[in-house]
């Protein structure tokens, strides 16, 4: 894994967020597959959210999972300033349980797409999940541990068939 | 009125929008507060939305109404990258009636702060209301129009009382 | 364009869908990008939608692009049969704007990723969009193309800056 | 009981939707109706979802009730692939509530009925007496069993009729 | 059809939702299943709707299918009052799209179940189409009849598969 | 009717929102009681909604019916300004369907009360009919002919139990 | 108090909500009120809810206070039945925060009003305060009492307007 | 800062929103700008209400920060009666998580505007800085200091741009 060429960076608002977005990682991890991860804060930090995203081809960048909390800019942004695709990850917000954060990400306009996961932790792993089988479309090999890992997340369902087991 | 300074803009995510935040336009020109009008979009023309906010300070704006729709991004990143007070209007979306362009503009994460209005021409309006009375703190003359205005809209209820005439 | 592979499906749950998902097919049309499109419905053609699942990585498609309204298992059910990537169209339903649409594309559980994009014909766009892309990450000459789109995007908003206009 | 058909079918996505599950299995087990529980996922066993649903008439399940969160596919998807009644139960989500899962639910479109119950735990109860409901109408003595229930439900209203007792 | 017991009563709250509770007359006409239909209003009519529950049983009815809109009580009264299995439907409201009459019909305390259906005609028409499933369980003929209803369902989508045919 | 004292109030925030609140007017035209209707907007003429309040007892209001849409603080400031029992009427409005009203008129703190009817025209009708049962309960004559509305109310179904007629 | 005729009621559909509608009691004994409490269950007891509201005029009730959570059929029904003023308090749901309940009571159909009050207990101690406004409308004495429990209520604000103290 | 002029002014319905409010002083302690606070409740206090609104121009007030939960009037009324610009912050409510107080706060009516920040502590921080702002346009000192706020918050971004450290 070392010397693989990291295709796939993790991005989100604040510190706070990697409680969610290490789902991400985790998933990632558990594949093989290298990842930058780094806080670009959308408010805080616009330029350094633009830098990002000016840089994210030319560093290789084939997709990137942005997630953020409320009124979440990160992702919208980071599609509009480059056309290496971005994962959105809704973060459950404090008050109004991340539907905020799900419209924010999810209801962009025409002409700029960000391909959102679900609210909170589920969604995340399952953007690092989008972005391999993204990934996999081109590396035979990465489909191959992709289709071994549905069958052991199959085999878990089926070999403990009662739930009161 | 020709020679005053433009000291409010409005800017709105695309023509569209023009039909809610002509509102503010409106209600400004009744004031004879001058005002500049753009089109920005935060997703289209990320590059111009920030060299808005670059230069809003030095152009001499005091206040920027920002009027944007479903994933409404704009007013928070024009007050990502300027100290000008913005003002935001979430513009009626088609699917979900603003309740997604209210989220992504009031929801706002701690240090970065939009002054949201309501959803749709009534907020507009009251954006070109609100950016008139944070003048009139420091002009009197403004302060007294202002007034004149709120007399004769208390006037045209009192006037009119019963709503069956 | 007739000796390209076919590496985009448009699917949708009913025949009444493609009013939303043709949005889809106009932007890869616009792009020169060949796609399948056929009607699939998960509730009333299961085995038919499963078929097609199970084929897809065969056929050569790099990605689904998925659209359906109300309890939209279409997206989800897909997802969950194979491997290649699905992006989730929530086609606005007659009763709940779309927000239910939205909510059982978007609320995929941990495993089973779906990338879902805005409710209704903007979101349709941008599920053609993002497929693109995808696509583009290894595709140089396609990813020329989609940066001349965004510019004539952008300038389309450069050049009548005026919303009065 | 021992003897007795089994013709009820309780099905759930995971594990843990079993801590609201039992509460329909808990009923039945009062009213001395024998059934099936096991985990059925939409997402990570489709292909089981399917053979399940296929065999259901033939092992002579006459009411299938079957619980699941977030993007809850199951439930339709059961209803889908055979024509044993299926119920519905909108286990509760830990991001939004259950309205998620009830929306994945009960919205399904015209051809493929979900009866659909109360979200959580009250809504697996009466999942199981809906479906013992259902068995009454051809079971006189079962019948006789559910009006017993009732009675002894109405009598612990009308024998504590103060709330401060 | 006309020697048939009247098993299925469909039973609305006023006037005006007979334009949604036709689809279930319809779907039961198809199957050629008789049927009661009567206005009986939970708020309007209470005594009549105690009348009637009381009298379901008696009348060989073996399942009701009750809509109503707003604050629509009248599904759940009814199942407190009869062991007959209850089919709600929430009809479209005026102001808020039928989420107030989903919510007062779903979310049925423990003790009390009331099977749900979609929002609307879809709704309705899926409440005669479970009405009919429910009876299929113990009517083979009926059972041969659905199937036939599904296939030619099923055909419907395989046989235009083009959504621009 | 001439000679009858006045004691019920009918005061709405704008001209507009009497297509709605003349439902409670004809409810009480037809029960034969006299009230006093007005225009009193909290916004736009505060003063003047503080002087209805505190002279609604001494004028010999016995219930002050009030509507009004959007951040409806009408009700609710009367209610702070006066004993004599106000009720509220959300007025839909045009953004969010009267949630927004409804939520700024029920959700009143502990110690201030608006006895709160449904989303428009048919919360203003049964706001005049509250206010006769609340005058009734000392006025037997108004009782009956409270009695003899509901009973014509409840013929209406009963004469007419067939919605197909 | 002890030889006062009691003319208030307060019913609820289960023991678990005399947390929320014990603050209706607590607010009627600060105001030397009697009154009556009742568990009555629109679903477990229709009957009894049937009788309760039959005899509620001649047992001299002149306001009933009704609390119930879910879908909350009891304040609605009881209204259906008697033309005594209802007074409806939506409790706190477990699952969707009490906007069930407040649905399920506030949205009545033309003809058959219940004066709503706040979700949970401040909704509770509202109604408690509404019954007596209503009462004191005939009752100077009462109404005096109303006036001093303002007085001191506003007292303890004005004496100590210091929210850090 | 002791000869500073105040020339903000933060009230609040009632104690318990100190929690949140305090958060609005935080800041413009950290940016040396003194304040007034204050309980002022629309519902338990109307009259002083009005007192301050009609008070606060005199007293030297550029801008009043108003937080409130519920039927949140207090920063509607306030900006009724004052030309003085009014921030409106909604506090979290115990039901329905700050939806009421943010919909009964930002929806106002043309006419009468409140700059609304997001719902609980960090729209009361934001609210201060919005006022820090605004007093900024025409205060270059201040501006400075709000620049080097800014620069700060980046800084502990850009400084640990990690978030696994």
């Amino acid at each position: 894994m070392s010397d693989q060429k990291i295709q796939i960076a993790i991005v989100m608002g604040s510190k706070s967020d990697w409680a969610t977005m290490q789902e991400a990682a985790n998933i990632l991890d558990e594949l093989h597959l290298p990842y930058h991860v780094e806080i670009v804060s959308a408010h805080r930090t616009p330029d350094k959210l633009f830098q990002f995203a000016e840089q994210a081809e030319q560093k290789g960048y084939k997709v990137i999972i942005a997630g953020a909390g409320g009124a979440a800019h990160l992702p919208g942004m980071l599609a509009a300033k480059t056309l290496v695709p971005v994962l959105g990850v809704p973060v459950k917000s404090s008050m109004l349980s991340g539907v905020d954060s799900l419209y924010s990400i999810v209801q962009m306009p025409k002409g700029i797409p960000v391909g959102t996961l679900a609210i909170g932790p589920a969604g995340a792993a399952n953007a690092g999940l989008f972005a391999a089988q993204m990934l996999a479309t081109t590396e035979p090999e990465l489909l191959k541990r992709l289709g071994r890992f549905r069958a052991t997340q199959t085999a878990q369902v089926t070999d403990n068939p009662d739930p009161r087991g």
